[in-house]
């Protein structure tokens, strides 16, 4: 299992509108993605803009090569992408035991 | 419950004396600490100094107010501030339902 982390910024204001954009987003896209285990989506406290998005992928390459290369990631990022205010930042993590 | 987020970059070559210090650190302190429901700890892949620190807390104020203003915050920063590169840029979020 690895971790995707992306660090999410949005567009000041629209947050009610992408908490329901970004959930519809994983329902119908993430979450039927080859190796997707599970994911967490969390709301700054400090940055209201600010959001993590943390999915859990069998291998690295089932988000970087299968979901990324795949006519998915364009449904996904048409979803999501209107609300970022800057491209989101991305990178994987293993667990430490 | 929150979640708080510590974004960790240590000094190069110090992996593994890292992870047992954070592993270590996170059992002796921040297991005990008032509201701490629960960890992750995360190493980068992409970026090789880069650990990511989730713990959840019942209550920002126990995080930001009965840890950090407690002596078990000097105990912690002893056990892991020396592998710090830069000061762990940390905060805090709410989950999205």
């Amino acid at each position: 299992m690895i971790l995707e982390q992306a660090d999410i910024r949005i567009r000041p204001g629209e947050q009610l509108a992408f908490d329901a954009a970004i959930q519809r987003g994983i329902e119908q896209v993430i979450s039927k993605a080859r190796g997707y285990l599970g994911h967490q989506v969390f709301k700054g406290i400090e940055s209201k803009e600010r959001y993590l998005l943390l999915i859990r992928w069998e291998t690295l390459e089932n988000h970087t090569v299968d979901f990324r290369q795949s006519p998915a990631f364009a449904e996904w990022r048409a979803i999501v992408g209107p609300f970022f205010a800057v491209p989101p930042t991305v990178e994987h993590f293993d667990l430490l035991a």
